[in-house]
C-alpha cells in the first residue's frame, strides 16, 4: 500500500511488561487511533526501565534525531518513583537536562489544593519536564505528559494514556484514514493463497492481509483489504469475493 | 536486578498488529513462559511484513549476528501466503538462503495423508526454511517452525505459537525462574515513593516496581518485588509491608 501519510513508532518503557505481569495494551489503543487518523505505524518497541536503552530507543526512532519515523510516541516511566526515569531518558536522547517545568508545577498545585493535599517533593517530580518541551493535558490526574522534538512522552496507566492521546493527536498534523475491509472464509490460508496474491498483484495501490485462526469449527482465514480510497477497497473486496467464489 | 540468566528479545511480525486490527498476545504469553524459566527478556519489538525491517531487527537483536541478546524469538510470517516472508527474511539475516526441508516436506506430506489432502505447491511453502536451520515442532497443524542461529522463527497463530514454546523452551539452557512477590495499596504511587526508594538501595540485588492504576475505588498501586531468591524477596517484601505500616 502506498502512502505519504506521516509514519510513526511507538515505544513502551516498562519491566512489567517484559516480565510478562502486564499485557501491554497502550500501544494497541494508540495503533486503532492511528490508524483511523492517517498516520502510518511502522514499529512498535518495549524496552526495560533502563536509561540506556530507552536514549538508544528514542534516537533510533525519532526523525528529528536521525532516526527512522516522522513521529515517536512513548507510553510510560513518568511517574513519581525511582524506576521513573522516561523523562530524564528523554532529555538525554534529545541532548538537553530535566527541569521543574513552572506550568506542571501550576497544574500540580492546584489539583493539590483542590484536593487538600500537599505538593510532596515526590508529587513535585511529576513536573520534572525536559527542557524545551511543551505540556501534553492530562485530564485524569493533572501530571502532564510532554512533547520534544518529534518524540511524545505520555503516561503508562491506561486511563491516563487515553486522555493524553484523545487531547494529543487531532494537535498533529494527520494524513489520509486507512480503509479496510475484511471476509472470513471457512477455509485454510494455503487454500486461498493463490488468489490472494493474484489479486495483491493486480491492485498494487492495496494491501491485501490473510490472518488464520482456529476456532471451535476448525481452521478459518480473515482475508483484509487496506488502502486510502475506500471505493477502491470495496471494489478489491468484491473482485476478491468473486475469485473465491462466495 | 543482577542475573546471569541469558538475555531474550522478542520480535513479533505482523502488519495486523501495526493497523491495530489485533491485539497482540503471543509475546505476552512467552514473556511469562522466559520469566518462569529462567530467561531475561529485554526488549520486544513489532514491524510490518517489511523484508529489509525485519532483517534488521534480526541483526540488531540475535548475539550470533552481532546483535544485543542471547536469544531471539519471532512470531508470525510463516504461513503459506505471499505476505508470509519471514523464512526469507530471517534467511537473509543469517546470510543464507531458503529451501524445501526435506523433514518438513515429510511432515506435510504426513498431513496431508492423514487428512485426504494434496501437498500443493502454496501447502509446501510452509517446508521452506533457511539451509542450516533445525526445525520446530508443531503439534497443532504439522508445519513446523525453525531455529537457525540464535533466532527462534515460530507461527503467529496463538495456538500454534503455544505449542511451539511449549516444545522448544525445555528444549534451551535456561536459567534461575524469577520470583515476585506483590502487595496492593490503595494510595497513589507519590505517597509510597519514598519509602520504595529506600527498599530499593537497601536490597540492591532486588528489583522494586510500582504499577498506579485506577479502578472503581478510586487509585492505587501494585508494589512488586522481584529477584532470583525466593527467600530475600520474601524478606525484603516483609521489610516493605512494615515501611508502609501494613
Amino acid at each position: 500500500m502506498q502512502s505519504e501519510n506521516p509514519t510513526a513508532a511507538i515505544l513502551v518503557i516498562g519491566d512489567e511488561i517484559l516480565s510478562g505481569r502486564t499485557r501491554e495494551g497502550n500501544a494497541h489503543h494508540l495503533a486503532q487511533v492511528l490508524s483511523a487518523t492517517g498516520f502510518d505505524l511502522r514499529e512498535m518497541r518495549i524496552v526495560a526501565d533502563d536509561h540506556d536503552q530507552i536514549v538508544a530507543a528514542i534516537r533510533a526512532l525519532d526523525r528529528s534525531l536521525g532516526g527512522a519515523y516522522d513521529l515517536l510516541f512513548t507510553s510510560g516511566g513518568i511517574g513519581p518513583t525511582h524506576d521513573d526515569i522516561t523523562a530524564d531518558a528523554v532529555a538525554a536522547a534529545h541532548g538537553t537536562t530535566v527541569e521543574i517545568n513552572d506550568e506542571a508545577r501550576i497544574l500540580l498545585q492546584a489539583r493539590c489544593d483542590r484536593m487538600g493535599m500537599e505538593l510532596t517533593p515526590n508529587r513535585l517530580r511529576m513536573a520534572r519536564v525536559p527542557v524545551g518541551g511543551t505540556l501534553i493535558d492530562n485530564a485524569v490526574s493533572a501530571a502532564p505528559g510532554f512533547s520534544i522534538g518529534n518524540t511524545h512522552v505520555m503516561a503508562g496507566v491506561p486511563e491516563v494514556f487515553r486522555g493524553m492521546v484523545d487531547w494529543l493527536i487531532p494537535r498533529l498534523p494527520g494524513g489520509q484514514p486507512v480503509q479496510s475491509e475484511t471476509v472470513e472464509v471457512r477455509r485454510g490460508e494455503s487454500d486461498v493463497a493463490e488468489q490472494l496474491e493474484e489479486m495483491a498483484s493486480k491492485f498494487p495501490d492495496l494491501s491485501m492481509g490473510s490472518y488464520p485462526f482456529r476456532d471451535e469449527r476448525g481452521w478459518g482465514t480473515n482475508l483484509v483489504v487496506r488502502g486510502l480510497d475506500a471505493a477502491r477497497v470495496s471494489f478489491a473486496m468484491s473482485e476478491l469475493r468473486r475469485e473465491l467464489g462466495l
